[in-house]
């Protein structure tokens, strides 16, 4: 692919270029991009989910510590995490682009092919957005979703005595920052890390897959980290929660590379954003971990149990821990809950 | 209202704000904000638009020239022309905030308050977003509106012998700008197009009214000038046009103020952007244009024709005057097609 210049191609160039590389609007659109607005016919006996995030350059990510065509990837992977958390198939996504005048044509072309490979991974196709000049990067997306009527994962059902499970590992995306930002995203054993930051594969299919289970009873994505994600889930469902700290998941390498750098891999998994994992609760007769991982085809780990009460309480052979929720916030230099 | 210091709340303080000044969601809306994503419930028998379009700073307004209930107002405003221009009824929106963490906490107070009370207004409230910080201000909304199965307003449904009509006036907003940046927006007779500019009242409902009649056969928003968004609708449908200026429907007191001023008030009309009117085509035995502004409930003007051919043909007494379409690009510095 050929540079996009901005110059050159003008506004209307740049959206017939995005209109022509992105892969038929087929299905529920009866509309994409082109007109006023796009037009959806829902399918009936299904609800929809709809969801936006945003990526400013300086502040979700840098051009010394990202590559275009992960940022296009990453744009839209956040969000079919938020579609993944409540049990939402993909349908489609608009794009809000924000982009200097002088912005590198390579670089737009890569962001371009990044975003839009990853729609058609996940048959999730661009079907509108609106593009602006303006000095920095930014990129917002809102996708939407399908999933059967009145069966969304909410953040507020969790009750006492069911299980706390997550999908993956915790604390890669993190570390990967850390590596890159330290100028060490090339030493032995890094690169898995570094990926898993720069290009997340949220298992947003296999949040449809628990849905359809038909066992859980609550869930959210792991975009801020584990322990300011539970404190909003538990805060939700106004329950409490004790979790084994022994069974964090954590990637094979992680623990012996954080020991070589110095860094803390079990604060990483706990506090470390952007893991894009899904925290779900079971019901006490739900399948084994085991069971449910074939069922989602992920790994899945038994973190702990819900309980009545108010915010998670770690433990570490059976003595409390205390751990108090961290996770990034845009506004305050400090931890989420240092301060009422 | 008091202020909304972003230093004090915190991003998750902002998001509790928003959220209880948000009137709930209710009717098709099964879960607002609060959880990883917005879920709906659409109506049978009803398909459903999607739009989205930004504003940034420096580049869509100035804090110069705009108050920030104005901007709260508008950034709604804009999404709701372009669900009107398809024929949908407002149902709610998503917004993308990204905001400096030292944003003048009046500023922001007022965005909101502007904001949500135009949501009141159009019945189409905020069900979720996303809140980031950054250089500059930058809001994205995303809205949604639905409307009967297969009836939307298209843009591409022109045909020879149709009647081309606007609703409204034309260049007002032009204007009203013009009179921003020249410091000249409280000379005498300004006050309604600087208004205009900054708080535009695009004629949405009278979109869904269009539809009903089931009298049109394609329309657009009027938002980047009448010249390019009609040379839009007829490339969409592989039309020409034929348009009388004499017909050019202008504000009162628009032309005495612009020859005061040493302003051509018809090239603000012709190619002045943010009119937010709608711009429309009729089969040839639709109801006139006295009757259908009955129906729509605003000002609708005859300005023209539909023919076979490509592009629109601008006429003074039956002579044709050359005038290409110009609109505002935001990657080029000249006129949309003055290159190729």
């Amino acid at each position: 692919m050929a540079g996009l210049d901005l110059r050159k191609l003008g506004e209307l160039g740049l959206i017939e270029v995005l209109r022509r590389r992105a892969r038929g609007a087929r299905g529920v659109w009866r509309l994409g991009i082109g007109d006023d607005a796009a037009v959806l016919r829902p399918r009936p006996g299904y609800d929809l989910a709809l969801t936006t995030d945003t990526l400013v350059e300086g502040v979700h990510f840098r051009w010394e510590t990202t590559d275009a065509p992960s940022l296009g990837h990453k744009t839209l992977a956040v969000n079919l995490s938020d579609l993944g958390a409540m049990g939402a198939r993909p349908l489609g996504f608009l794009l809000d682009l924000c982009l200097p005048v002088d912005a590198s044509p390579a670089a737009l072309a890569g962001a371009v092919r990044g975003l839009l490979s990853e729609a058609q991974i996940a048959r999730c196709p661009l079907i509108g957005g609106d593009t602006s000049s303006g000095p920095i990067w930014v990129l917002s997306v809102t996708a939407l979703g399908e999933l059967p009527q009145g069966s969304a994962l909410r953040r507020d059902g969790a009750r006492p005595g069911e299980r706390l499970l997550v999908t993956g590992t915790l604390g890669g995306a993190a570390l990967g920052l850390a590596l890159l930002e330290r100028g060490q995203s090339t030493v032995a054993g890094a690169r898995p890390f570094v990926r898993r930051q720069l290009r997340p594969r949220p298992p947003y299919q296999a949040g449809a897959r628990l849905l359809r289970s038909g066992s859980a009873t609550a869930a959210i994505d792991i975009s801020d980290g584990l322990t300011s994600d539970l404190a909003q889930l538990l805060a939700a469902s106004g329950m409490g929660a004790d979790v084994q700290l022994e069974r964090l998941p954590l990637a094979r390498g992680m623990r012996s590379l954080c020991e070589r750098l110095g860094l803390d891999a079990e604060k990483l998994a706990l506090h470390g954003g952007e893991d894009y994992e899904l925290l779900f609760c079971l019901s006490p007769n739900a399948p084994s971990a085991a069971v449910l991982a074939r069922l989602l085809r992920c790994r899945v780990t038994e973190l702990g149990v819900i309980r009545a009460g108010r915010g998670a309480r770690y433990l570490r052979d059976g003595q409390t821990i205390a751990i108090s929720p961290q996770g990034f916030d845009h506004f305050k230099p400090v931890s989420v809950s240092s301060e009422k």
